[in-house]
């Protein structure tokens, strides 16, 4: 079959899996060109008070609400399912939609409650929304192609399996870019996710249909995954929280990805949420579970409780020597850094040594098979390169020598940055996350601020630090473009179009450190509000 | 200049390297035919009795020794000094010789002692040997190519620097086979490094120089590199003590490879020495160093106190299901095994499921560069592959593309043989470690007891299970070969060449978790005695 008629019959189908009473009525529909659906939970009167209660929840409580059987986990699915499927129609975020399965198993831990007493895990009856590329059996993981769409798995990946050992519902899978490969999310077999926060604007990619359903309400916790920032941007892109880890952490095998097999720079997943309070008590539960015992990649160190540093000594990336961040962001940084000088800590310049090498090492790195990976995923059913992915149909495969030589010149840049970072005796670093707030659709070209973490495995916590974007005050003043790429990204900023965006901001620590990460970003945060 | 006169250059300077006085008296030499050479210097007469109390004091006693002032730094380093030098004029066991360096550090240290009052480190006045590997500044660093000759480091690894600053002393560096990757040590540069047990016989490979060394009595720790068995093989041929970790316990960044940049499986490095208390000593002495703050591929695994586990179930692999163990490894094994379930410990056979799997995945990754970078290290001199290396000489180039396939297939042998341990809940595996005692030069011909643990990176030590190859025990029998390697491998095993020589066997344990197989290793030994 050929590729458009697939993406249309599995639209159609995916439209199809929404029960008519969590179809929108056509009278409360917002207008197509209205920017910011964000309201819609709780101003078009479709959601009764209860579910706006519980979605609105932080996800702690809402586990101990159902553990203590004030809420039922159906009552509290039932509510995510109705906001997940407004989420998918204002902002196309869904992949898999699955509610029927997920009521009835709410229901079947109800009944495991009442019946013993006690959960049958931390994450007892909670829905957690899943990135596209996450196996579980009977869904489809198409990750944005056409050839695998209806082909549902056989097998669960790890992390399906723990989250399911750990009492989670699982009720919707979400929207992904071909391969995962773009920093926004659009493919040729279910379109684009748009920004719930304006719908002109990218929820960034590649776990963009994940951040889109989050910002908008639909989920509490999702979990997505990173390769070049397809956490962070995602999650700068709509000012959500996200963790993303140093590889081993969580566990990741059983995932499906889009260049299989590549691991010189690997794929890491972790949780998106609404707060840092979420994604620290994400962190803790999956860690708590030994996910060593069930991904042989996983290192074996557990959750380990660290002392609240009052005063921390942080590097400030002003820029990475390649792109000058947007206006918007190099002014939140600049009022962070302020608010963190006057709340005590300690703030150096943080020079971008190494920053155009790791880049470049990643880009080598991703287009080293010549592109023979997502070309055998777009050939069976005639589905064309999108135009976002050129780099992939061009490039020419690497022979196994040469690349031998760029794990040589990683470890160079990884050697260096240690050393430097040790030099300095940082506590961590504080970076855009993108050079964007965010981005009208098909202008996100530059992944360089998030890459260079993915090279150096180190943890990285994006934040929105609380500034927005005015494009009364974030006018490009005093800009000499560093680079070809920086006059790209700068000279198509357009500060109408992303006036009132939450700008994020990036909190990076020592590799494999991620409980030192969050306890960094709780004390900024604090520091930022005082 | 051709590598053959290279060669006569390099072996003539590292002969003259030794002084005269530490120059065997050539009416003390054994005749050449003589095969063990370990009873040299206890019965030559050529040690005094401080020189050989030094040499056969365990390592720990040592420093505690030299801390209390009991010792100096120099007089150990100097009686270590001539017992490698007399190793090496017997075994041919050493690359580099600095033996005045070494005597000028161990003075400085003892003068740091007696003015400070304490010492430098953990290590202090220790001397430790280093395979040749290690960059030493001001040292080659040859691994066993003519084209190396001659060109010092003008950098030192990272674990040189972590043993400096531990306060070691550095005096000597080892033997290996060209790029390391023979079973057994031998290069066109040096020649071959034989085991002092039986000259006749090889001392293994590739930490084969540092092997011969310690069995001989010429160090107490010494450190090698393992990426297929290059720590164990060589540990089982001279029968004494190893342990290969899990990548990243040990800092390996700034070592020379012969296969530079090849990270499919991962070279670890880790102490030999002849006893268990030894290794036990270096490792957790290493990781108190914290080495994850100066190598940015360790893990902050910090050493974990493990209770002894005094009933241990352990799973037995009689043979891998491509070579069957020669007659002493089998026997050796099996009565080890009675030794163990008449301490009442629990043993279930372990089928080798994934074995051949795992060995070819490991060939593969090796030759995965066709050859490349070893040709580009032999053709600078005209240096010819040696015979042991006609895999690499034929070998093709694979693509990125067929590579990222490789590593898709390990991660399947990876999850399936951790699903299978933990089926069986098994604290460890009891296997042999090479299908040898030891072998005749040139006759080793089989790495898969020991690659198959680097492809899955458990931890294993090496230890010798205190039975000898007996010629009148250790016959064939009921052989039907398991395939052509295992015809090879068993049709020339000659019973009367090894007559006597120990056997060792290897316990693995899980992922990372080297304390506990350190721990278990005593626990059987006790076992073994009792």
């Amino acid at each position: 079959m050929q590729w458009q008629t697939i993406a249309t019959q599995k639209q159609q189908a995916l439209k199809a899996s929404i029960p008519p009473e969590w179809t929108i009525p056509v009278s409360l529909l917002p207008a197509a060109d209205q920017a910011d659906v964000t309201a819609f939970l709780t101003q078009s009167g479709w959601f009764t008070d209860q579910e706006l209660q519980i979605i609105s929840m932080d996800a702690g409580q809402t586990l101990r609400r159902i553990a203590q059987k004030e809420w039922s986990s159906e009552e509290v699915t039932r509510a995510f399912c109705k906001a997940a499927a407004a989420a998918h129609q204002l902002t196309n975020c869904l992949s898999e939609i699955f509610f029927d399965e997920a009521i009835s198993r709410a229901k079947d831990l109800d009944v495991h409650l009442q019946q013993n007493g006690k959960v049958t895990g931390p994450f007892h009856g909670l829905p957690i929304s899943l990135k596209d590329n996450f196996n579980i059996i009977g869904k489809d993981a198409t990750i944005g192609f056409t050839s695998l769409a209806n082909q549902p798995a056989s097998v669960n990946s790890v992390l399906t399996d723990l989250l399911l050992a750990s009492g989670a519902v699982l009720y919707v899978k979400t929207n992904v870019p071909t391969a995962m490969m773009i920093a926004e999310t659009v493919n040729n077999l279910f379109g684009r996710t748009v920004n719930p926060r304006n719908r002109n604007l990218t929820s960034g990619g590649s776990s963009g249909g994940e951040s889109a359903l989050i910002a908008f309400g639909g989920s509490r916790i999702g979990v997505g995954t990173d390769i070049g920032g397809s956490l962070r941007i995602p999650a700068a892109c709509t000012g959500i929280f996200t963790l993303r880890p140093s590889f081993g952490r969580f566990p990741n095998i059983g995932t499906r990805s889009g260049l299989a097999g590549q691991e010189a720079v690997k794929s890491v997943n972790g949780p998106l949420a609404q707060t840092l309070q979420e994604v620290t008590l994400y962190t803790k539960t999956i860690i708590d579970q030994e996910p060593w015992l069930l991904d042989p990649n996983c290192v074996p160190i557990p959750w380990r409780v660290v002392e609240r540093k009052p005063v921390l000594k942080l590097g400030v990336l002003w820029n990475d020597g390649v792109v000058t961040p947007t206006p918007p962001v190099t002014r939140a940084l600049r009022e962070t850094v302020e608010k963190l000088r006057r709340a005590g800590h300690q703030i150096i310049d943080w020079a971008p040594t190494g920053h155009l090498e790791a880049e470049a090492l990643l880009a080598k790195k991703f287009l080293a098979d010549g592109g023979k990976s997502v070309r055998r995923l777009l050939e069976p059913t005639g589905e064309p390169f999108r135009p976002e992915m050129w780099r992939y149909e061009q490039a020419q495969e690497l022979g196994v020598h040469e690349m031998w030589q760029v794990h040589l010149s990683r470890n160079d840049v990884l050697k260096a940055y240690l050393d430097r970072w040790n030099s300095h005796d940082l506590d961590g670093l504080i970076t855009p996350t993108t050079p964007y707030s965010s981005v009208e659709h098909g202008k996100f070209t530059y992944v360089g601020y998030t890459g260079v973490f993915n090279i150096l495995d180190y943890p990285a916590v994006s934040f929105p630090c609380g500034i927005k974007a005015d494009k009364a005050l974030d006018v490009v003043q005093d800009w000499k473009p560093l680079s070809p790429t920086d006059e790209l990204v700068n000279s198509t900023y357009n500060a109408e179009a992303v006036d009132g965006m939450p700008v994020s901001l990036q909190l990076v620590g020592r590799r494999l450190e991620e409980e030192n990460v969050l306890m960094m970003v709780d004390v900024v945060l604090d520091s930022c509000k005082g």
